[in-house]
């Protein structure tokens, strides 16, 4: 679980040095309590009060400068998460005792103070999560008092950086992957170690892929779990021969001679023949006892020896003896070579099998390919033209290895209502001030058009009324739009005490 | 904490493949159980037999092919957090359901099963965690029932993988950095998600970093943690103005003025005069807010404003407000524009400070350097010359963004006792089969010369003795080498039940 303690170590030296302005206000404050009026209700009536006084209420936007992988959009991700951190946010005594430690010249009453907070008072505005997002608009607004905001920074930069860009880096495989294909993600072993890996899953799921092979991802966020089997799995002594056929109808005594004969009948093949030679007989065990183990989702690897000469054939044998036993195979992996002409010549072999046998949709059978896939190879594949069905992508999905990182930042727009701006000679740099509202305006076949940011008191864009939209930066870029429909970007997610 | 569900779906498919052809045995050999001598310490004894039999003891190697960063060497991380993950391993009941409904074709027995096994029946030898390591000799050799050792694949390499990765990155971060300067992780932000921001944060201290400033690790595993504050810290109006001295003999009463005097100090002297314009009052406060916080460790953000202009001026004056009252501040940091140029004129100023105002050790204040830091950019102000003591280095740190993947491999190198290679057509890709038994062998400095593997019967190294050393892929690079120390690499870290 995230902890607040999961945080940069400034953020609680600055929470300090705010504490210890503000702590005489607190205790002016609290003198009238002192009064005959005293009473445990009014201090802490008073308490809350000062609390109130000294932590001035800042507002900050969390946004990106740049879309990740040279591209055009980002997909935000990790709200959810965000959401989670604040509605459990409590330092513990355990936490207070270590900070302690890192802080020893602090007075006690910050670590009381520390103990005390909560995130009502602070409230959360963010554009829903999934959603198609731009540099400069804020993902998310946060309000509240400054000493509890800040503590926020770390943990929500982490919990967004890196969901958003593996959100972002899963959509942008799955749009050059196209529509129609299964696209698996295989990155567990490439990840920042387990827990990285359970964020990849989850984001890829979430940025469009189809299915994980991490189990325990798969059990978290109930995403589809696919796998088939490894080069090691080898089994060269088969002791149950035994199947019993899928509607359990009849039994086949010795399927490991059915496999054999029906291996038989592909090399005897003219149509066949001449396409392959010599085929593994450790590959074909492997293959036969896979089957028997799972005859309901037969699925092999068949790069293990030689993809043409051997694994494919070898698997024909295997998916025509389940084939007889009423079951159907799954398909094929590819997972080094040449993954476009292999599958080509694949396919051209399922569809003369089908041809051959007789076997209705054998030709159809699903063709996996994975090994270092990532966006470029996929278009490369595209290019040559290929008969992949489904990719299983790993280290480039996960690692996001085309760029590693988004720089989200979360800065100061506003304190105590007054606008706060951030300059820098780097105009990519200034941050854009004041508390902001945020729409998407879209067009009359439902697309949208553009986002636009204004003024939290300026008037909102209006169905069928023209505007102007206006670059931040680049004077000479600007539109007119009538939007057909406007959408305030910007939701409540936290409503803190304003929402009791 | 990291499960056995923590793994890709097809180490559990394989696992039960195996089981599949194994069952018959298990029966085979149990049956005699059912004679008189029956007795559940003898069926318990027969069960033992029965998966000793059916569970081929297998050897893997987990070892990686290339150097990660175009580099020459790599360090083995992540050995610690293997043991512990196999000391702990257990599918649970709840684990078990699970798996129930994602493989609902494999019979009970299985399950039954997988809810038996622990590795007690594994051995693990590795290199010690830390080591420097080269590519292709195995940084592991795990041993054990073929079912079990496929089921610690995934997690095993999802721990390693990045753990050496970042290892490798920070220790090539001290190496440009020299051996004197401090080294400061502040990755949290741009890790994958908050455990991946503990990895990093753990494994950069490994490889030779001081300081994080992540809070909950340096908690976790005793890392000393750093911060500073950040350019959103601000804070016009101090309320409370008194400093008591370090040694509590006497107290300031107006802090604030005392800053204050000593700017006007600064700009009034005619050796620092002209070096600086208008300092910001606003930052001013900051640092001065800032100070009264943390009188002991004040260390200031210089480049909100000005560096020059401002930032170090302003410093001074709080600084030598402080020395004043018996405390020394820590230094600045720098966060943007020309590192180099602006430490060196840091520096100087601060030189100036010394010598103008008498202050023994002004000029050696600390000065840090932050701002998309990696190898390239230290390489870039070493050779420029400058005046930084401490980097603060983050994304390239923990994202590994030069290469975002190592890729360890774990490989069957022997079944039964009986070798196993992988075939590949990409000679780089081929597995050197085979238990071995690996060494480094040192020169007479103590100097390791090269580290070599054998077969696990063959005689080891001797001191003194030449010996011819061949690459293992490469018939021309060979060397005779005379030992003057050998070590056995691979060291028993879980010795299983022969171990007992």
């Amino acid at each position: 679980m995230v902890t607040p303690l999961l945080t940069d170590l400034y953020q609680f030296t600055m929470a300090y040095a705010y504490w210890k302005a503000g702590k005489h206000l607190d205790r002016a404050v609290l003198e009238p309590s002192s009064s005959p009026l005293n009473s445990s209700l009014l201090t802490v009536y008073l308490r809350y009060c000062a609390v109130k006084l000294i932590m001035k209420i800042v507002c900050f936007d969390l946004y990106f400068r740049k879309s990740p992988f040279s591209g055009e959009f980002t997909i935000f991700g990790g709200l959810e998460e965000c959401i989670r951190f604040i509605a459990n946010f409590k330092i513990t005594e355990d936490d207070i005792k270590f900070l302690r430690s890192v802080m020893p010249t602090c007075e006690d009453g910050f670590f009381e103070y520390l103990s005390s907070i909560d995130c009502s008072d602070v409230e959360v505005y963010a554009i829903p999560e999934g959603y198609v997002v731009f540099p400069k608009v804020p993902l998310m607004r946060i309000e509240g008092p400054v000493a509890v905001v800040q503590l926020l920074e770390t943990p929500f930069l982490s919990l967004v950086n890196y969901a958003s860009l593996v959100t972002t880096n899963a959509a942008r495989h799955r749009f050059i992957a196209g529509k129609s294909k299964n696209l698996l993600e295989f990155g567990l072993r490439r990840a920042q170690g387990p827990d990285g890996g359970i964020s990849a899953s989850r984001y890829s799921y979430m940025g469009g892929f189809d299915a994980t092979s991490n189990v325990a991802a798969g059990r978290l966020f109930g995403i589809p779990i696919r796998g088939t089997h490894s080069h090691a799995f080898s089994l060269d002594e088969i002791i149950d021969k035994e199947l019993t056929s899928s509607d359990g109808s009849n039994k086949c005594e010795d399927f490991v001679f059915l496999v054999q004969s029906w291996l038989s009948r592909i090399k005897d093949s003219s149509s066949l023949c001449g396409t392959f030679g010599e085929t593994s007989h450790s590959e074909l065990a492997a293959f036969t006892s896979y089957a028997l183990a799972f005859p309901n989702s037969f699925l092999a690897l068949v790069d293990t020896y030689d993809v043409m000469r051997s694994g494919v054939p070898n698997f024909c044998a295997v998916a025509l003896a389940l084939n007889d036993m009423g079951y159907k195979a799954v398909g094929i992996r590819l997972d080094s070579g040449d993954l476009a002409y292999q599958s080509v010549e694949t396919r051209k072999f399922f569809r003369a099998i089908e041809k051959e046998f007789g076997i209705v949709g054998f030709g159809k059978m699903s063709i996996t390919a994975s090994n270092d896939l990532n966006e470029e190879t996929i278009d490369a594949l595209n290019k040559q033209g290929h008969e992949v069905d489904a990719f299983g992508i790993g280290t480039y999905l996960v690692t996001c290895y085309a760029q590693a990182a988004l720089g989200c930042v979360f800065k100061l727009v506003e304190i105590n209502k007054q606008p706060r701006i951030k300059l820098s000679e780097d105009v990519t740099k200034v941050s854009i001030p004041c508390k902001k509202k945020c729409y998407r305006l879209y067009g009359k076949e439902g697309y949208p058009l553009v986002d636009i940011m204004t003024g939290e008191d300026e008037p909102s864009p209006k169905v069928g009324e023209r505007l102007l939209c206006r670059h931040p930066f680049n004077e000479s870029k600007r539109a007119y739009v009538v939007p057909q429909q406007v959408e305030e970007l910007l939701k409540c997610y936290w409503p803190g005490n304003s929402g009791d």
